[in-house]
Order: structure tokens, then C-alpha cells, then sequence
């Protein structure tokens, strides 16, 4: 079979413990006036943040701090930045924090160019003008915005979320500071290490995935794989931080070069709806997606890549059969979610009814339901949303 | 450590069997209308070479064949192809061959677009306008030219070997056909895979290493390891030709990445004084400048990175000890030397009095000598030369 691909990794990546000291120098290249920074309420309190701040002062660095996404944006509090950042002429974005403040920083950064608001370049490709640069600094080890093109918002009025997808998003600088990641208690650890692991996998086994994103996407697993629980149990970790970062950062080279397939179409609706955490969203999901692309792929190549992810995760089991190992993914991921306290969907007030008005949104976020390995339907994914419950 | 990369990996790519059948439609999406074919001589004589010539007629598309390169090309072959592209005002250049062709076509990319000599852009950044659309059609899974930025000639008058390095070089398109790698004879199969391998394995000790390169430069070896035999003994298993042509495509992305180290500075004396094709003296010295990382290397880093390579590429013996393991990977590159039949230094007419001489042209090749895991000086080199021999 003939396939393509352009690979993108576009931001200037500074990794390693205490790499946000390069901060300064960085926003000092671009000729910075004056710098946006979207933070983290929580991340904002800590003495990390503070830190930072003396470090810019230090170098005259006049900044505007915007921090009052507390959770997953909607698109009013998007524009309410985008106008922050225009009112204080802002020629420079810094996110730092999880992926809704990477998000928010991104979309701030070509509000600032642009005159329209997000509601109207959410979409592929509507954004008309590029924005100013983007340095971006996670916070947590999840959702790999720092190398993404994407910008999620929630549209409160229609109950659903939608992302900006436009290469002016490209973040310029990515910071990957283990020693930030930190402060993040264990259960939004868990969560966005989960949103992670999924990208990763879900990239994997996506249609557009290549001999290129597939061993990155493999690497990101195993990172993550080996690392979640280390840092659920022991935030401190710093060299279990570190990797997870590096799988997150993977797993959205993945994410931004190969798609997600349809665990992120359908936890979408159920972060619109239910203001359900992506990453939990996705992790409650995923067991029950691979389970169906196992039943209902007549390809037969999902059970070999499955048994690859085996062999490169827990190498201990590679002489087990295909099917056996196929297996074992779905049933270890499951134990996983378990151990990382992660609730189901029964957990949340959500209705049986209701599957099908979800199933329904969740066919419309597109792009990660061509990917799925097999061409699902609304009754499979009424299904998964049974058996997730 | 706080370390930072920018990730690059320009081309679009195609691949797969037979995925030539798509160089009609990307030379009419370029709105060609005179395209340079730089050919390998040899490939230009197969059945596959008429074939494409065919797709292209029947496509009406205007060409011109460069098909003089039978050797690792010198400046003067490079001018004589620029100013034949220049003559034929050829606005789109593809090249279809082994590292020296894909270099040259490289090369006169930008000779159409600029006025000087392949002698005035030989170093770093020194070529001042973009150069013609470049589509690259590797026949030898070797020196990953589809993805790097590099081109290499002889200086004749300086019997000496120089690259223009310069980002106007990437390679807009690599079209990676297995099929097309089926004609090359086993002892080129060979020493061009070795070459690729020495790509990888470098790029992965490199000090510019980072961790994504290191996955990528992993995956490479694994690739290569495991297939070169089968090629060189089969060369119409096309599985394994594939899979070669994967591995020396992620071996490019991790040279074009991280850098190579003193193997290719070493090699490059060898290529520009006594003509020793450039695959074949890489893999004769590959072995032996690992023996001299280990012995030299202080800070001890060398020997964990030698056994993740022997984890990834030979993972039965995972749990031998680290030390053993480092050991092993030489003696196995050297068995794999012998079983692949590559000469020895010995059997090339070089006198031990030019050792001296040699080193410090290899010492000039400064920046794979910077990226080499110890500093590396002129007496350990000589040491190498020696033990090679």
C-alpha cells in the first residue's frame, strides 16, 4: 500500500530539570515588549511561579499575567484573554500550565493578530493570519499541547466542545521543566498521564499513523507505561516526572502528526455535557474502544499492532500468542485505571438515555472517527459507552 | 542537564511498493515544465529506470538525464550537472540513485539558482538563494540524502572530501520505493547499509542526541540489524528491502538530527585520498571507534547507551550486565563486518606512514568530531586507523 506523510515537530524544545531558566533569554530573543502569561490559578500560588517571576523581573522583562482558568476553557473566557493580551499590546505568549492554559495562551496568540473571536476559527484551517510567538511550559505531563495545533473550547451555548486547528497554533518554544510538574496532585497526575498514554496509542493505531510516528508513539507508551504510577505514588519523583513528560511531549508528536481515533471523539460530548475532565474522559474510555476495535476490525492488523505494543511495553510477555497479548493490553490497561482510582462513567450524572444524543456528537468530531481503525457506527460507540459505564 | 533541539524532517514522504507511481503527479503539482533526472549509471540501465521514464512520457512531462555519476562524485561532475540543469532550464530537479546521486541532484538544485560554483558553498550556511523544488528516489538503503541537508563532493585539487551543508538543501519530497532498491548488488547492499547503520548508531551516541532522536536512532539500528543480512544474501526479499529503506530513512533523520560522530570525520580521508566508497570505510572503522568510546570515555555514559542498543536491537540478552552488553555490540558489528564481507584497511594500497597524515585531515571533519562522546585527539585516532587495518 502506498502511503504519505509531512512530519511536524515545529517548537524549539529546552528539556532537562531547572530548564526554565532559560526563559528569559528566549523571550528576551524575540525582541519582547510586552509578554502574556496565561497561568494556572492553582500553579499560579506556588512558589514555582513565583520563582519565575523573579527571574523575568530580573531581567526587566515586563510581563501581564492573565490566570483565571481554573477549568477546561469555554470560548468566553478564550476571548476574554485575547482581549487582555490586545488591551496590554502583548507581543509575546507564555503558557504554563495544563493543556487549557496552553490552549487559551495559544488561541490568545492569534486573537492578538486577528480581529475576530474564537467561536469563529474553531475549525480546520479558518484562522486567517499568523500570531505572535508562542512559548509554551507544561505544567502537567498530558496533553502535549506544547507541540500541538490544536486549541480546545467549550462552546457553553451548544453544550459541545471544538478545537482551533490551524498551523498558525504551532507553538514556537516548548519548556520541559520536570521540576514544574511537581506541585500536580496525584489525581490530575494520573489523569493527564492517562490523556497521554492516549495519544500515544491512540496515534498508534490510528489509519494516518507511518513508520515514523509509530515508533514515537511507541516510545511515548512506554514512558508512561512505566512512569504513571511512580509519580501517582510519589509526586516528587523527579526522574519519573521527567519521563513523563517526555512521553507526554511524544505522545503529541503523535497526536499532532498521526490523529486520535475515536476515544477523543467520544469523550468530547461528555466534557461538553458533563464538564467530565478530558483526561478522565479519556482513560474511563479507552479499555472499552480498544475492546470494540479488537471485535470489530476484519483487517486483522489491530490484534498485531496491539501485540507490538506488548512487546515493547512489557517485553516480558513476548512469547505469548498475538491473541493473548492483544488481550492482555485491553485487561492491563483496565487494572491500571483501577489502580490510578480512576472513576467510571456510572460515577458521573449521566442518564442510559443519553447515550444516543452522545453518540451522535461524538460522530461529529470527525477527523478522530476516520482514524479509528475499523469504521464505526453510532451503535458501536452506544455500545462502548455502555460497557465504559 | 538542560539541553534543547529543533526537530527536523522536511520532506513530504511517500512510500511503500511501487509508490514511484507517484512522481508523475507531484512534478505536475510543482507546475514543471523542464525536470533534471540525476541517475545512478547503472540504475539507468534497468528495466526500472525505462519504467519510470515511461510514467513520465505518458504524463507528457519534459525531462532531461544527468547520467554520468558512477562514483562518489567530485566538484567538477556537481558543475558539470548545474550547468547542464542550468542549460535545459530545468526548474525542478529529481534524483534517483544512491547517496552521490541524490547529493548531486541536491547540489544542482541550487546551482540553477545561484550563480557560483559547488566549490564556493562547501561548508556551512554559505549558499545565498533557495535552490528548484528537489524530489529524492533513493535506490540504496545508505546515506539517507532524501532526508538531510547535506551534499558531499570530492575536491580533487585538495584530495579532500567536503559537504555544503545549508537548509536550502532539504529535500522537498522522498519517494521511498522498495521495489526500486531490488537491482543493487550485494556488496553495495551491504556497505550502503552498514553506512546507514553507522547513521543510527552514531546519531544515538552523538552528543547532539536527544530523546526523540535517540528513539528514532534506535528504531533505525533495530531496522537495519535485522534485515541487512537477509538483503545481502536475498535481494529480492522486499520485505527486508522495505524495511532497510525505512531504517536508512530514520538513520538520515537521526543524522540530519544529532550529527555523526568521528567514524564518518575518519572515513571522509579515507573517501577523498584513496577513493574507499564511503559506506565501506565507515564500516570498517564503525567497530573500532566504539572500542575507543569505551575505553575513553570518562563519564561512563557510553556503556549504558551501548546496552539499550543491545536491549532494543538484541533484546535476548537483556539481562546480561551492563559491561558485557557494551562489549558484546562491537563484537557483534564485527562479526556482522565479516559475515557481510567489508575489507579490511589492510586490503586498500594505504601505508601505515599516512595514519598521521590521515588523522589530521579527519581531525579538519570538525563537527562529527565534536559530537563524538569523548574528546577525541589526533593519537586516538591514529590508534583506530591502526587497529583497523
Amino acid at each position: 500500500m502506498i502511503k504519505k506523510f509531512q512530519f511536524l515537530c515545529k517548537p524549539e524544545v529546552i528539556y532537562g530539570a531547572n530548564s526554565i531558566s532559560s526563559l528569559p533569554s528566549i523571550v528576551k530573543s524575540l525582541n519582547c515588549k510586552n509578554l502574556l502569561i496565561v497561568v494556572d490559578k492553582t500553579f499560579s500560588k506556588t512558589i514555582f511561579f513565583s520563582d519565575i517571576l523573579k527571574i523575568l523581573q530580573k531581567e526587566n522583562i515586563k510581563f501581564f499575567i492573565f490566570d483565571k482558568i481554573e477549568v477546561e476553557p469555554d470560548t468566553e473566557i478564550g476571548n476574554e484573554c485575547g482581549k487582555f493580551a490586545k488591551k496590554n499590546k502583548c507581543d509575546v505568549v507564555c503558557g504554563i500550565g495544563g493543556g487549557s492554559v496552553l490552549d487559551t495562551a495559544k488561541a490568545a496568540s492569534i486573537l492578538i493578530t486577528n480581529d475576530g473571536y474564537i467561536e469563529d476559527y474553531q475549525g480546520l484551517n479558518k484562522v486567517p493570519k499568523p500570531g505572535v510567538p508562542k512559548i509554551m511550559i507544561p505544567t502537567t505531563a498530558g496533553t502535549g499541547s506544547e507541540v500541538t495545533y490544536t486549541a480546545v473550547f467549550i462552546r457553553k451555548d451548544l453544550k459541545r466542545k471544538g478545537g482551533i486547528n490551524s498551523p498558525y497554533l504551532y507553538p514556537d518554544y516548548a519548556i520541559l521543566d520536570p521540576v514544574l510538574t511537581i506541585p500536580l496532585p496525584p489525581d490530575v497526575t494520573a489523569s493527564t498521564g492517562l490523556d497521554a498514554f492516549c495519544h500515544a496509542i491512540e496515534s498508534y493505531i490510528s489509519r494516518k499513523a507511518n513508520f515514523l510516528t509509530e515508533i514515537i508513539s511507541l516510545s511515548s507508551m512506554r514512558l508512561i507505561w512505566n512512569n504513571i504510577y511512580k509519580v501517582y505514588i510519589e509526586g516528587e519523583d523527579i526522574k519519573a516526572r521527567e519521563n513523563m513528560l517526555y512521553g507526554s511531549f511524544l505522545g503529541g508528536i503523535g497526536l499532532a502528526n498521526a490523529g486520535v481515533t475515536a476515544v477523543h471523539s467520544m469523550s468530547y460530548p461528555l466534557g461538553g455535557r458533563y464538564g467530565i475532565p478530558h483526561g478522565v474522559g479519556n482513560a474511563m474510555l479507552l479499555p472499552y474502544v480498544l475492546d470494540s476495535d479488537i471485535e470489530n476490525d476484519k483487517s486483522f492488523t489491530i490484534k498485531s499492532k496491539f501485540a507490538n505494543i506488548i512487546d515493547y511495553v512489557m517485553p516480558q510477555y513476548k512469547d505469548k500468542s498475538e491473541d493473548f497479548k492483544s488481550h492482555l493490553l485491553i485487561k492491563e490497561i483496565k487494572k491500571l485505571n483501577e489502580k490510578l482510582n480512576i472513576p467510571r462513567l456510572r460515577n458521573f450524572n449521566i442518564q442510559f438515555e443519553t447515550f444516543n444524543q452522545l453518540a451522535e456528537e461524538a460522530l461529529q468530531v470527525q477527523v478522530p472517527i476516520e482514524n479509528n481503525p475499523y469504521p464505526i457506527t453510532k451503535e458501536h460507540i452506544i455500545q462502548i459507552y455502555k460497557n465504559a459505564y
